[in-house]
């Protein structure tokens, strides 16, 4: 059978997943690289090619998996990219996806191509939970907790305090927050008080600590009104320890149904590098926007117009009889 | 806007909490409850058909219900009416599917309708898990464990044991090997070494309980290889304590990426009534099985094929604004 040739547009950690990713699904192969950098195809492993010559290889490509980030690379390239193939991509700024969606929706229906959006794990898998959480338990809460795992914007926060030198920031899910729901109490949860955070910081040589911790935990918008702990620690521990990309998180829907029977879902993520378990996600779903493409479809799409069996390489007949 | 007319097929358990479900989707109507018993409508608050004269009603429902058993209500009823309506069923003897999926495609592709089979939770949301987790980290193991909850077979095989005047038994995973799992040990399991049974029994006056707990135990093909306890209670503490249906489980997979990176993902559910949580699930599909006529798709499905867009009343717009 021909295997499903796959672009990756952008060669960070998460176009690095995407490789790694898809040598572990044999019915998929890595067709090229495309970067703005030069790349060493014998480093990488790959063809490469500049990302500004995409269009030359529309012919070899069958879907391109665009690992650039959310902010300047995707609202670009994925309507560029729509134009001359199938686009998977994560855009994760959840208020500008229907803008983002708009704008690849038009370019994708001209050029008869599928563009998954947003896919990953949130917005992604958590994104279908909710959605299926709400759709089997119409009168109940939906709960989001994120965590254990470091958000670079609060790192960036802590790094940019006078008298520190580095530093890394965890969130983590409140667990007493997250007992009350599984035990069906229905709690009025803020971000505030659902999740705590952790900083780790090396301080420069010198400098008022209590000052910094005190900076720390009043900085508004990032920290004030959060349960925050700061840790002191020297550069050898924050090297040693927190330079890992872990993440995960929850999502619980607390439902009622009959005379106010307790229903509970949840699904859960522990992830051990995250840029790796989103690009297992995009590598997935890059099969479903193959499978989309040859039954027709056209257009921007997102993991909830995918039906669960084009995400896998069995046929529909093998899936109902092993995994139903 | 016109509600998704749904028809009720048998009133048991699940066909009331189908009934109740509905209540809590304003899209949909109960337009009718099957039965081959004679109902009294004023009792079940919604007009009362035999079954036999189900097509009869063909023009005044969208999408059938079918809430018979899997033994030998379903592999009668579901091609049956497959031929007057668009169906959902929950069809759960696993080894099965395929023949129940083989006979119900062949009606419902000649009648150009969508009869959606093996709709719930295991088979069902579990599957789907299972199928989502294989897809997005295909090296790795799925784990499924059941429980805690009641299991009517060997409640069944506890009452035939002499000497014993009621009794229930609960399947139990075992904590031990779900955080092993977690832990990302990947060991191997079968189902006599991940659940516990745990056996409440009443004996009858004068019985040698000694005895029965032994002849429990040791039954080939229940208990036999488990970890099994027996609990003697009165019939009191029986029926206070043991007449609830909930039930539950977790579907776990363990994988890796990268360079041996492990990844988890986990769902779980918690329910306080086994029947009314499935009765939920079949209602959000027959909303599903509607949709998917509606786009002119005819012939057997399952939860595989199923967009998860399809299963809420909201525009697609809306979900990717608000769930997304």
């Amino acid at each position: 059978m021909q295997k499903i040739r796959i672009g990756i547009a952008g060669y960070g950690n998460l176009g690095r997943g995407v490789q790694a990713s898809l040598a572990q699904n044999p019915d998929m192969e890595l067709a090229g690289v495309f970067s703005r950098r030069a790349l060493d195809a014998q480093q990488v492993g790959a063809p490469c090619m500049a990302l500004d010559a995409a269009k030359d290889y529309r012919d070899q490509i069958d879907v391109m998996i665009l690992c650039g980030g959310s902010a300047h690379d995707l609202p670009q390239q994925t309507p560029e990219l729509a134009q001359w193939f199938n686009t998977v991509d994560s855009f994760d700024n959840h208020s500008k996806i229907p803008e983002h969606f708009a704008a690849v929706d038009q370019v994708a229906k001209a050029a008869n191509t599928v563009a998954l959006v947003a896919i990953g794990w949130d917005p992604g898998l958590f994104s279908l939970n909710r959605l299926l959480g709400e759709a089997v338990l119409p009168e109940g809460k939906t709960y989001t907790f994120w965590g254990k795992g470091l958000s670079q914007g609060h790192s960036d926060a802590i790094r940019r305090v006078a008298g520190v030198a580095a530093g890394v920031q965890y969130t983590l899910p409140d667990t007493a927050a997250m007992d009350a729901v599984r035990r069906g109490e229905a709690p009025a949860l803020t971000m505030y008080n659902s999740h705590r955070r952790e900083c780790f910081v090396e301080a420069e040589e010198g400098a008022d600590r209590a000052k910094i911790e005190h900076e720390i935990k009043t900085m508004p918008g990032y920290f004030a009104n959060y349960d925050t702990t700061v840790h002191f620690i020297d550069r050898a521990e924050l090297d040693k320890n927190h330079a890992g990309m872990g993440h995960g998180g929850f999502v619980i829907r607390s439902g009622t149904t009959g005379e106010g029977t307790h229903q509970v879902t949840e699904f859960a993520l522990k992830l051990g590098s995250n840029p790796e378990f989103t690009s297992s996600v995009l590598v997935a779903y890059a099969r479903a926007a193959f499978v989309m493409r040859q039954m027709g479809q056209t257009g921007a799409k997102t993991l909830f117009d995918v039906a669960p069996g084009w995400l896998s390489p069995k046929p529909a007949a093998t899936l109902r009889k092993e995994l139903l």
